[in-house]
């Protein structure tokens, strides 16, 4: 025999039983995200190369899968690479299409992105993304949505959530405050290690990169600011007295919490001073959401930007959006065994085959049960009861409806219920009863 | 201004209402598969290309999209490239887990594929297919599933169809009587062009491929055979007498088509001597459908297969699958302007936003319409009246809640159908009662 197939490090198949899984965390998410207005699209699995280069830093350019061109003028048509994340595609889209849209634009987007990473335990080369934004408002609005579907998403999947949230303005007042106002990316990037490295070595790293003692020192207060968040929110109006930029991130804050209060919001929020995100385009608020029953990091996350399709020559478009993590939610949901037991199963009765009299018999019903949208299947070809069962056994099928020349005599089948043992005889209508039921 | 992104040639970019236009086809047809026990799968993007190279024909191998291998050990990585159908990967599949799967394995997957053809109208490097399995069982109601998912697809879709079937066995035993045994895909490959091309056309093609004078007289009986499918059938087993392959595939129609009377199926079938289908693969039944009342070729197309797992070492695995053509279905949709109304919008009800006490209101009401299952935006930021009204209609959103002094004090909205104009003041039970009916 030939050598067993296989498919690329770093991407997977997903069969029936994941597949179910999958779909029933997406289709929860789809509903939430209806609820609110926002609409789907889909944009190619390849983009021109130029469309992507340079959008992700030089690491995110090395990791793009580009596409040799073929056919005869190859060498004439532009480079193309594989879609890396549904942020910039969104952004392209958005130029693309300005004139179709209608502004403030809620859409959501559920793909494969691709990455050359080296593969790894969590980490794949193909892995779905599903962002929700809303672009061409700059109200708070936005973000009040974004947390309200957090809530709700996460409600329906009966995962505990706690959400962290911070204000990217806020982080570059206090850059301005501790006298290194030219590091605001320097000490976001640094201090979002601050769960992962532990607080000196984040110092350690803000030193490095060029932030003087006197400033790492300033910092610190910051870092370890506690209370409420009313009294996390004073205090950093004292901090930042001297900041205009940082004040605003302040109001943002307050006017947000103000809304999440008034619209009965009752999602654990933490106001994370530490919370930075690594991503440049953040302007404003910044979101992550981790479980609170599972070690697992950040099950999504997000926040406001205010000139994503700048770089594609559309200057200060508002917008604000989160990513939901489908892997880690997926994970989180089998560590916790949270999965609804129903979803393995669409097929509702196996009907058994022991010869051609019988199969036809069998064909018969099942018409008209699937006619009243019963799922239903039938052994395809008369064998052994003993793999019949096997089949329904493995298909976790509930019923199975024995076939044989007293069944048809009477016009009946023995419907056995694969849990209990149970059988019975019963006619038509008392089996479309009871798997109705 | 930069100039204007844009994606790769033959690729599309699904607006909204592409989307959920798409997604009610996708929906319908699923539904249908769940009801006789088929589920989905995914398969990566991307497959090794010795997994792809060599099955689709050195034209096929030709349009392959090959991905460059990235990263510091890319000279040893196995290449790699896109799916160009969910065939291969299929079977792939089914090697590659067959300790897992119980068979008979009734399968569906709906994904893109990729192919590095010349773009035109309707012809596109990145398309969905869609594709239901069932493999490892020869029985004949393997081919009658297919037949009644046809019929139930295509009667919930609206769309008058018409089955095309035939069978490979017959083709080759008229290969075999009219003198041409080696030459069954010769004459399966030209005979499939007659729709296109015409008999002459076809007489001409198949003298080049080799068959005689003789031979391709002997055929034109066959190619011309007309009556009742039960005419056609006495009629194959005279001319088929001498060859027992032939004899097998008018067995394999007798019987199918007595299954197909015996569960009621109402669906035009036509036995079609001169359908072929151009890939090798097929072994028995095959099938195409083509839609009445619109110009479009084939909708739906597919056959038994026996060998198909056997390029990945797994020999003797029989199957049967059909393929929905989701772009094809869109479009006869369209043409016939079958697309369900409803289908366009999801939101019930705009809130309008005139000041931060009425946002706060609304936002309030939404909590409520929401926790109702009821689909609700919030114009995020007051602007004019106007402004907010072009907001529903772009989006066909059927009613708009206007919020104003007099109506915060009465605890009511004024409710305006988007349709008929009219208005009127209503408390929350009455907009939820009204949203709901």
């Amino acid at each position: 025999m030939a050598q067993k197939p296989s498919i690329p490090k770093g991407t997977r198949d997903f069969g029936q039983v994941e597949m179910a899984r999958r779909n029933y965390i997406f289709d929860t998410i789809r509903g939430v995200f209806a609820l609110y207005g926002f609409q789907q699209i889909e944009t190619p699995a390849m983009e021109n190369l130029s469309t992507l280069m340079g959008k992700y830093g030089e690491e995110g350019d090395k990791l793009l899968f580009r596409i040799q061109n073929s056919g005869e003028k190859a060498a004439l048509a532009p480079e193309k690479g594989l879609r890396y994340d549904l942020t910039v595609p969104f952004a392209r889209y958005v130029v693309q299409h300005r004139e179709e849209i209608s502004f403030p634009f809620k859409r959501f987007q559920i793909q494969p992105v691709w990455r050359a990473d080296r593969p790894q335990k969590g980490r794949y080369r193909e892995f779905y993304q599903c962002d929700v934004d809303v672009i061409g408002s700059d109200s708070l609005v936005g973000e009040l949505e974004l947390i309200q579907i957090v809530e709700e998403v996460y409600r329906r999947l009966g995962i505990n959530v706690c959400l962290h949230i911070n204000n990217r303005k806020v982080l570059a007042g206090i850059a301005e405050v501790i006298g290194a106002p030219d590091k605001m990316i320097d000490i976001t990037v640094a201090i979002d290690k601050l769960d992962k490295i532990g607080v000196d070595a984040v110092n350690a790293e803000l030193q490095e990169r060029g932030l003087s003692v006197e400033a790492v020192n300033a910092l610190q207060p910051i870092l370890n600011l506690s209370g409420t968040t009313a009294e996390k929110l004073v205090a950093l109006r004292d901090v930042l007295a001297s900041s205009p930029t940082g004040l605003k991130g302040v109001e943002e804050l307050e006017t947000l919490f103000g809304l999440i209060e008034n619209t009965g919001v009752t999602l654990n929020i933490e106001l994370d001073l530490c919370l930075a995100r690594g991503l440049n385009y953040y302007t404003g608020a910044i979101f992550e959401v981790k479980a609170l029953d599972a070690q697992i990091g950040s099950i999504t996350g997000g926040g406001r930007y205010d000139n994503l399709t700048g770089i594609f020559g559309m200057p200060d478009v508002s917008g604000v959006g989160i990513s939901f993590g489908a892997d880690r939610i997926y994970d989180v949901l089998t560590e916790l065994n949270l999965f609804p037991a129903a979803l393995q199963s669409t097929t509702q009765v196996l009907f058994t085959t022991f010869g051609q009299d019988e199969l036809r018999y069998a064909l018969g019903w099942a018409k008209l049960l699937r006619d009243k949208g019963i799922a239903v299947e039938v052994y395809p070809e008369p064998t052994k009861m003993k793999k019949q069962m096997g089949y329904a056994d493995a298909k976790q099928i509930p019923f199975v409806a024995i076939v044989g020349g007293d069944e048809m005599a009477q016009q009946k089948v023995m419907l056995k219920n694969m849990a209990s043992g149970e059988q019975q005889l019963v006619a038509i209508d008392e089996l479309v009863g009871q798997l109705k039921a």
